[in-house]
C-alpha cells in the first residue's frame, strides 16, 4: 500500500475480503445529501467532531498520551484503563468525516490538522515493541497484560485498529495504520493457544479487538489477523476469565442459547462472529449469529431498539424483562447492535436485520445525542417518572456535556459519520436499499456499476422516490426495497406498473423490482405513515395495560413540558380516540408530532399504604373514568430531554 | 457495672436512657413460646447460630482476627473491609440466644463456649489504642481512617458495640463491652468537629455506628457517646464524603425530603435519627424521621415490606418505582427498616410503624432465610421469570449457603434471636401489643408490672386470645391492641362486652381496652382472615393490570412447581372467582395456601418482533379469553424458593 493522489473509493467500516461469502456486500461512495440524516450528520460534523479535541484535552485523554510519550509530566488523568479508546473512536469519526470534506476547504484543513496532530500523539505514545495503553504505561496496574479481565488493552487496540482502517480508507494515509499494525503484530506475537508457544493464552474482558482484527485482515490482506480474531472469538467461554458472564466467558459463543452479560461486550463479540462467518464460511458461527440475534430481537429488545435492561453490570436481563423506568439501553449498546445487525444483514441478505437497524437508528441510538450535538445520554430509558430523584452523573436521564466514562459520545460520532455506509448494498445483480434517506447509492450488475438516487422527506413523509442515475447495462437487474417491519400498507409505482401490500410478494422482507432499468427511470414507494398504537407481548410485564405511539419508524413519547397542569404518571390514553399527525416546523428542529386523546385519572387518597385490598373501599376494580378529556402531544422519542428536565413516558396506560 | 449472679432482666436491643422522651418504652423479659415465630426462632437457634462459627471460620473472618492478633500467618481472607461485622452480628445473635438458654444446659454451655472463644479472638485482635479492623490491620488499604468512604471501620465498630451491648444485657459479662468501649473511646478521641481539636472531622460511608453509640450511651450512661452519635448524624450531608447520595452525604438528614441512596445506609442512619430524637427531644430530628418514614412507606416500599428497588448501588429508586422482576429488597434492608420503624413506634406511639414491621417481618424479612435456616437470600424479588437466566451468586434468586458478601445471614439471625423484643411496650398505663405471637409480655401501670399472655395460631388463624396473668393494681389500665392496617373486619370480646370494626373507635391504629383488669381475665380478638386481592397505587407502573393475593399479614405468591404444564408468565388470574384458604400441614413446614382461579392465555405467534401495532392483525385490544380455567395454588411469599428452582410471581395479571 502507498499513499495515493486520487481520492480512494469511499468505502465504509466494512469491506469484505476476497474469500468472503456473503449474500450482500457494501458498495463504495454512498452519498447522503439533504433530509433527516444529512442534518444529523451536519450536527455531528459541526458540533461533536470539531469539539472532540478540546474535550479529549480537558478530560485528560491527550495528556495521558503525552505522558506515555514522555512529553508531559504529572499524574495519569481519568479513571479508566480505556481512556485511549475515546481518542481512537474520535479519530475514527473524524476520519469518516474527512473523507466527506474537500481537503482544501478551511473545514477540511482544520480537521485534517487535528487528526494529524492527534495521530502524532498516538504514534509517539507507542512503545518500541508496539504496545500501547497509556494507563499501564503510566504505571497504573501491575503492567501490560496482567489484568486481562479489566485492563481493556485489547479493547483499546481494537478501537485503534478501527480508527486506523477508517483513516486509511478515508485518506489513503498510512501513519495510523502503521501504528495499529505494530500493536496488532505485538498482540499476535503475545497471544495464542497454549500449544502455540506464545506467552499468553488469553482474551480481553471486553471483546472489540476481534471484529477490528477481521477488518485489519480485510484492509491489509494479512491472514494472520483473521486467524487471531478466530482464536480470540473461540476462546470466550473457556473460563480464561473465570467463566464470568459479564465478560462473555460463561459459555462458548458457538453453543450459547441466549445473549447475556454486558450488552456491549456481547454485541461486539457477535459482530466478530458475523465477520468470521462471512470470511471463513463457518456455518456454526453463522448459526450462532442468527440464533442469538433472534433471541435478542424477540425477547430482549426495547421498542426503541435499545438493548441491555440492567443498570447493574450493564447487562442483558431475562427474556421479556424490559422495565421502562430502569431501561439501561446504553447508547453504545445501540451502536453495537447496529454493527452486529449490519454484518448479519450482509451475511444473510435478510431484511429483518435492517428492520432492527432502522428502529435502533431512529430511536435508541439517536436519542443518545442532543439535537444540537453538544450533549449526550449514556442511558436511554423509556420512562422518567414524576418525582424522579436522579441527581445527574453519567447514568442520568439528563443530557451531559461529557462523561467520566465517555465511551458513548465518540461512539455516536463514528457511527453517525459513517452512516451512509449502512444504507445500501449489492448482490451483483442490482442494489438493495436498506434504509430510506435522501442521497445517491451504488450497486453492481455483473460488475457494471448502477447508481440510484433517492428523494424523500422520510421519516416525516412516507413517499420515497428512486431515480436510476446510471445503468450502463442492458441486463435486467433488481432494485430491492426493504418494506419495513412496521409497515402495514404501501404502494409502489414503477415503470412496469403498481403494486401494493396485497399484490406484491415480499422476499424475506424485500420488495424486488426487476427489469432492464434505464437511466432516468423512477420508482416511487409510498409507505403508510398513519400514526398507530403499539402493544407489547404480554410477557413484557413492565408495560402491561399500556400502548405506545408510533409513526413510521419513529417511536413517540410524552414529555412533561407539553402537559402542564399535572404529572405524566396520572395520564391515561384513550385508544378509542384517533391519533393525528401534525408537523411542527417550530418544534425541536422540526418534528411531526402525534396528537392523542386521554385524561388524567384521579388517584384516590389512601393514607400511608399504597396497596388497597379487595375488602376495602379504596380498591378500584376498573377505573370509572369520568375525568375530563385532555389533549396529548407526543414527540419523537429521539428528541426527548432537549427542553426542560421533567418526566417522560413512551408507554401509556390505557386505563 | 459489675457481673451479677442473678440473671439480669432480659432487655432487648433498645433500653431507653433516663432522659428519653418516648411515647412508649420496651419492657423486659418478653417470652415467645410456641406458634409461628417460636418455630422460626428455633430454626435460627438450631441451624443458623450454631453453624455460625464454622461458617465464619471457612469464610476467613476468624482467621482475619487471628491474623490481626499476630496468632496466624498468611493472607487476609475475604474481599471486604467489613469482614469483622459478620463476626459481630453473629455475636449479637448468639448473645440474644444465650439469654434464652439455661447456662447449664448442654446447648447453653456449647454456645457460651463458642461466644467466649470468639470474643477472645476479637479482644486479642484489638490494638492497644483501641482500634480494631482486621482489613486495615492486615495492611490492606492505606491505614486506619484513610478511606472513610469505603473503609467501613466505624460501621464495624457499630456492630461491635451492638454485639457488646447485647452480650452485656444477655449475660451481664463485661469482656466484649470493654473491647467495644475501648474502640468507642478511640473513635471519640479521633473524630469530632473541626474546632474540637480532634484529628478527623469525618464520617463513615456506611452509617451504623451512630445508632450503636446511642445504645452504648444507654448501656453505660456515658453522655459523650450520645454526643458523638449526634455529631456523626449531623455530619452527613456536609460533603465530607464528596456529597455522595450513596453514602447519605448529599443533603443533611434534617432537611432531606426523601429516602435515597443505599437503602441499608439510609435506614441505619434513620434508626440513629429516631434514637437521637428520643434521647434529646430534638423535634427537628423527630420530624425528619416521621417525614422520611412516610415517604418511604407510601412511595418506595414493596408489598412485602421490602425496600431498595435498585440492584445498582443497592439504592432506593424513584417514588413508585417498584419493579417486581428486579426488586432488590436486600434482606439487610428489611432488617434495617424494622429497626428504624421500631424506634419510631416507641418514639411516637403510632401503630403504623408496627404495621409496617409486621408486613416486613412476615414477608420481605422472613423470605431471606430458608425454611431449614441453612440457606439465604441476599435479595428478595417479587418475580422470577420463566426463562430466568440467573446463574447464581450473591445477588441470585437461588438460596445460598453463605455469601461472598455475607452481611445478610447474621443480620437475620440477630433480629430473629431478639424477635420477642419487638412485640410489646408500655406507656406506664398498661401494655401495647404490636405483634401477635404466642407468648408472655409485660407492661407497667404506675410502675407496677402487669403481664399478659397471648395464645394464637396467628398468622394461620385470626383468633388471638389475651389473658391477664398478673395485675397487682386496682388502677384501671389499658390493653392496647394494634388493629392491623390490612384488616377490614374484626371483633373483640372482653369482660366489658364486645366491639367490632363498626363500634370500636381506633386511636392511631390502636384498639384501647381500658378497665381494672384482674388476673385471669381475658380478651379475644378475631381478625378477618379471608384471603383477599390487593392492588397497587396506579403510579406503581410495574404491576399495572395485576393483583396480588394476601391473607392476614401474609403476601402470597405462585411458584412454578405448583403449576406444571406451562410457564407462570402465561397465567392470568380470574378475580371474579373466589379465593379460598386451605391449610396444608404437609407443605413447606405447614402453611395455609390460597386457591384461586385463572387460565393460561394463548400468546399469539408474532414472528421476531414482539411489539404488534394497531394496524396489524396481531394487535389484541382486549383478551378474548376463552382459555380453559386452571386452579392456582398460592403459597406464602416467605416460603418461596424452598423447593425446585423455577419461576415465581407475587403480582398476577388480571387480563
Amino acid at each position: 500500500m502507498s499513499a495515493t493522489q486520487d481520492p480512494p473509493p469511499r468505502t465504509g467500516p466494512i469491506r469484505l475480503g476476497p474469500h468472503a461469502r456473503a449474500a450482500l456486500r457494501p458498495t463504495a461512495d454512498p452519498v447522503v445529501a439533504g433530509g433527516f440524516w444529512a442534518r444529523r450528520q451536519e450536527v455531528v460534523a459541526h458540533a461533536g467532531i470539531p469539539q472532540g479535541p478540546l474535550l479529549l484535552e480537558s478530560a485528560g485523554n491527550l495528556h495521558d498520551l503525552r505522558l506515555a510519550a514522555g512529553k508531559a509530566t504529572g499524574e495519569f488523568r481519568g479513571d479508566y484503563p480505556f481512556m485511549d479508546s475515546d481518542v481512537y473512536k474520535w479519530l475514527e469519526a473524524a476520519s469518516w468525516q474527512l473523507a466527506r470534506l474537500h481537503p482544501d476547504s478551511p473545514e477540511g484543513r482544520r480537521l485534517a490538522d487535528d487528526v494529524e496532530r492527534i495521530i502524532g500523539l498516538v504514534a509517539d505514545a507507542q512503545q518500541p515493541d508496539g504496545y500501547l495503553n497509556t494507563w499501564f504505561q503510566a504505571g497504573k496496574g501491575r503492567g501490560p497484560f496482567t489484568d486481562l479481565r479489566w485492563g481493556h488493552e485489547l479493547y483499546c487496540a481494537g478501537h485503534l485498529i478501527q480508527a486506523a482502517v477508517a483513516h486509511h480508507r478515508a485518506t489513503g494515509r498510512e501513519q495510523l495504520l502503521t501504528v495499529a499494525r505494530r500493536f496488532a503484530d505485538h498482540i499476535d506475537a503475545t497471544f495464542g493457544p497454549a500449544d502455540s508457544g506464545k506467552p499468553i493464552d488469553g482474551i480481553d474482558g471486553h471483546p472489540e479487538v476481534e471484529t477490528a482484527l477481521v477488518e485489519l485482515y480485510r484492509e491489509t490482506g494479512e491472514r494472520r489477523y483473521l486467524d487471531l480474531a478466530g482464536y480470540f472469538v473461540d476462546s470466550f467461554g473457556r473460563g480464561l476469565l473465570g467463566g464470568e458472564t459479564y465478560c462473555q466467558d460463561r459459555v462458548p459463543v458457538r453453543s450459547a442459547r441466549h445473549v447475556e452479560g454486558h450488552a456491549v461486550r456481547q454485541l461486539y463479540l457477535l459482530a466478530a462472529v458475523a465477520d468470521l462467518a462471512t470470511e471463513t464460511e463457518d456455518a456454526q458461527l453463522r448459526a450462532a449469529g442468527e440464533r442469538l440475534w433472534s433471541e435478542m430481537a424477540t425477547t430482549k429488545t426495547y421498542l426503541t431498539g435499545g438493548v441491555g435492561a440492567h443498570h447493574d453490570k450493564e447487562e442483558f436481563g431475562d427474556p421479556y424483562e424490559l422495565p421502562t423506568e430502569r431501561a439501561y439501553c446504553e447508547t453504545c449498546a445501540s451502536v453495537a447492535s447496529i454493527q452486529f445487525s449490519w454484518r448479519m444483514a450482509l451475511l444473510t441478505g435478510s431484511a429483518r436485520y435492517s428492520d432492527l437497524i432502522e428502529r435502533t437508528l431512529f430511536n435508541g441510538f439517536l436519542s443518545g445525542m442532543s439535537l444540537d450535538g453538544e450533549r449526550w445520554l449514556y442511558i436511554n430509558p423509556l420512562q422518567v417518572r414524576d418525582g424522579h430523584t436522579d441527581q445527574g452523573g453519567d447514568k442520568s436521564a439528563r443530557r451531559t456535556r461529557w462523561f467520566r466514562c465517555a465511551c458513548c459520545p465518540p461512539n455516536v460520532m463514528r457511527l453517525a459519520a459513517s452512516f451512509e455506509h449502512y444504507i445500501s448494498s449489492t448482490d451483483g445483480r442490482g442494489i438493495q436499499l436498506h434504509q430510506y434517506t435522501q442521497g445517491t447509492f451504488r450497486g453492481e450488475v455483473s460488475e457494471v456499476p448502477v447508481v440510484v438516487s433517492v428523494n424523500t422527506d422520510y421519516p416525516w413523509q412516507g413517499r420515497i422516490a428512486f431515480t436510476v442515475d446510471e445503468s450502463a447495462t442492458d441486463e435486467p437487474w433488481t432494485l430491492s426495497l426493504r418494506i419495513p417491519q412496521w409497515s402495514s400498507g404501501f404502494t409502489v409505482q414503477y415503470p412496469d406498473g403498481a403494486l401494493d401490500e396485497n399484490t406484491a410478494a415480499l422476499d424475506d422482507g424485500w420488495l424486488r423490482l426487476t427489469r432492464s432499468w434505464k437511466p432516468g427511470e423512477r420508482a416511487v414507494l409510498e409507505l403508510d405513515m398513519e400514526p398507530r398504537f403499539t402493544q407489547a407481548d404480554p410477557r413484557v410485564d413492565a408495560v402491561r395495560g399500556c400502548v405506545a405511539i408510533e409513526r413510521g419508524p419513529l417511536v413517540y413519547c410524552l414529555e412533561q413540558v407539553d402537559h402542564p397542569g399535572g404529572g405524566l404518571d396520572e395520564i391515561v390514553i384513550d385508544t378509542s380516540r384517533p391519533l393525528t399527525a401534525k408537523h411542527r416546523p417550530d418544534l425541536l428542529g422540526a418534528v411531526t408530532t402525534v396528537l392523542a386523546g386521554g385524561h388524567r385519572r384521579a388517584i384516590p387518597e389512601r393514607g400511608w399504604w399504597p396497596y388497597p385490598s379487595s375488602d376495602t373501599a379504596e380498591f378500584v376494580p376498573r377505573e370509572n373514568g369520568a375525568a375530563a378529556p385532555i389533549e396529548l402531544t407526543a414527540i419523537p422519542y429521539y428528541a426527548w430531554a432537549n427542553r426542560r428536565d421533567g418526566s417522560m413516558r413512551v408507554w401509556l396506560p390505557t386505563s
